[in-house]
């Protein structure tokens, strides 16, 4: 898939398929998070991967967007390593291009993914479910899964809306 | 480019040839950077672009690394919108996503770019340069130029460390 025609094309999909995902398209949407940049090159991510039904069903009580996490063959849960951070804006600002690149690479592979960031008023009890340590703050979950639904239609302000000035 | 290719090859580049950069590739890549996913679909982010070089000089003396931003053909100052925001950390995440489908788009569109984080320390004085208001907080500065260096190292820590677990 061409780069650029990825970025334009792709979308939050949140309607899956029963096909399973192959556990080795679940470590190349990782891998590819892992090549973010970040400050320092501190490389703060920390990944969960949960593909068990039980596990996924138990994870999804703790959203409203229960049937997402439910559908979806797989899910990624992207932590920040607190003890790994030097400045929070630009650590979430990392957390925030690591889980962009995800979702690309998903899309490439594919796959339909969308990024879930209400369960983050569950961060501590999804980190006491996945038996984690403290030092993990839950940053989103990324359900994944074969997408159900095409062209999806979405939409962006006007780039004169965005562009503030020139010198 | 391929996507999943230009994930992975994608470097942060500071040395740059004096050939200057057509504006239609430096809104190609704005473009790019507001297709990034925003929660509530808000879209925070917004954009100024500095490419006259008494203005980059000028903006140059705000950061340590002046000397990228003097040499480079282009800088794009990346801002959110206070006015948008609805959580601090996810819309700094979304910040984060913006800034990386930019970095992308410049690498597949034959540029090199960096993300500079370091002029945050500056950042009401680059307002006031750029005579901006106070609702507009500055997330980055992206340069832009064509690229000097080719096929720079980098490194990222193996999948086995970042992933901690599977259910």
């Amino acid at each position: 898939m061409d780069l650029l025609e990825g970025i334009y094309s792709r979308r939050s999909v949140r309607q899956y398929t029963s096909q399973p995902v192959d556990k080795a398209l679940l470590l190349e949407i990782i891998e590819a998070g892992t090549w973010a940049p970040s400050g320092l090159n501190n490389q703060p991510w920390r990944f969960v991967i949960i593909q068990d039904p039980i596990w996924r069903y138990n994870l999804a009580q703790l959203t409203q967007y229960n049937q997402i996490i439910e559908t979806a063959s797989a899910c990624i849960a992207v932590f920040v390593d607190k003890n790994s951070m030097y400045n929070d804006i630009k650590d979430y600002q990392a957390m925030g291009a690591c889980l962009q690149n995800m979702l690309l690479a998903a899309h490439a592979l594919g796959l339909g993914a969308v990024w879930l960031g209400e369960i983050l008023k569950s961060s501590s009890d999804v980190r006491a479910l996945l038996e984690l340590p403290k030092d993990l703050e839950l940053m989103a979950i990324i359900a994944v899964g074969y997408p159900d639904v095409q062209n999806q239609v979405s939409n962006r302000k006007e780039l004169a809306e965005v562009l503030l000035k020139e010198f």
